[in-house]
C-alpha cells in the first residue's frame, strides 16, 4: 500500500524546502515517518471530496493560508476553518470535506497506508490525488 | 500514565494561543490527539538531558527559534541544527538531548503516556519536567 512512501530521513527537513518541491494541488508528499505513521504535506485549492477514515483519527495543521474542513455530524453539517498555525484533528468515522478558497500548505500526521480519499468518497473530481502519500523529492 | 492528558478539542487550535497560555520551559503541553498520539507543545532553552526512548520514534517540529538535538549513533555523537519549520524524527533507540542556546517553540509527535525524559536518562536537572505531557488551559 505504501510501496512509494519515503522514509526516516537522517537529516532535518525543511517544511519550505518541501512545499517549494512539487507544484500538484491535493496530492500529499511524505516528509518522514514515526513509527507507523506518515507525515505528509501537501498543497490545496479549491474543494477536496466528502470522504471518511472508519479506523483512524487525522490531524491538520495549516502552514500557510486558509483551510476549511465541512464535517458531516450527528447533530447536522458544520464547518471550521483553519488560519496559519491552527491544528485540527477530524475524528474517525466522521465524514468530511476539506476546502480552501485562497489556497493553503498543510501538514498531516496520519498512519501510513491512509488513503487520500478515505475508505469511502464520493466521486472524485479529477483533480484530486487518490494515494497513499507521493515520495519527496529533495 | 496519561491521567491529565487532554482530549482531542472540537475546535481548531491555534497553536501560537497553545504557545501564550504557559510560561514553563521543558514542560510539555498536550494540544490535541490522534488516534493513540499526543501532539504535544513545548517552549525550551538551554540543555534538556540525554535520554532514549526505547520503543518510539519521536517526532520534532521547530514553529520559532532554533533547536539542536544531539545524538548518540553508531558512529559516534553527532548534532542536528533545526530552525524554524523544520522537522526531523529521533529514531527509536538513539539517545538524544535536545538544547536551544536562543531558546524555541516546539511541537511534538509521540504516542501518548510517552514520557519526556524517555525509558533510560542521565540525572535530570531541576529544570527539566519528567512529564507525559500537561493538559492545555485555554
Amino acid at each position: 500500500m505504501s510501496e512509494d512512501n519515503a522514509q526516516t530521513p537522517s537529516e532535518p527537513v525543511q517544511l519550505a524546502d518541501a512545499l517549494t518541491s512539487f507544484d500538484a494541488l491535493w496530492s500529499p508528499r511524505v516528509v518522514t515517518r514515526v513509527n507507523d505513521y506518515d507525515v505528509r504535506v501537501a498543497k490545496v485549492q479549491g474543494e477536496h471530496v466528502w470522504h471518511v477514515h472508519e479506523d483512524t483519527d487525522e490531524f491538520f495543521l495549516v502552514l500557510d493560508g486558509s483551510l476549511d474542513i465541512a464535517l458531516r455530524e450527528e447533530g447536522g453539517e458544520r464547518s471550521v476553518t483553519l488560519g496559519r498555525g491552527a491544528v485540527f484533528v477530524v475524528p474517525r468515522g466522521t465524514w468530511h470535506r476539506p476546502r480552501s478558497a485562497e489556497g493553503a500548505s498543510i501538514m498531516m500526521f496520519e498512519p501510513s497506508g491512509t488513503l487520500s480519499v478515505g475508505d469511502a468518497h464520493d466521486e472524485i473530481p479529477d483533480h484530486v490525488d487518490a494515494t497513499t502519500g507521493h515520495t519527496l523529492s529533495l
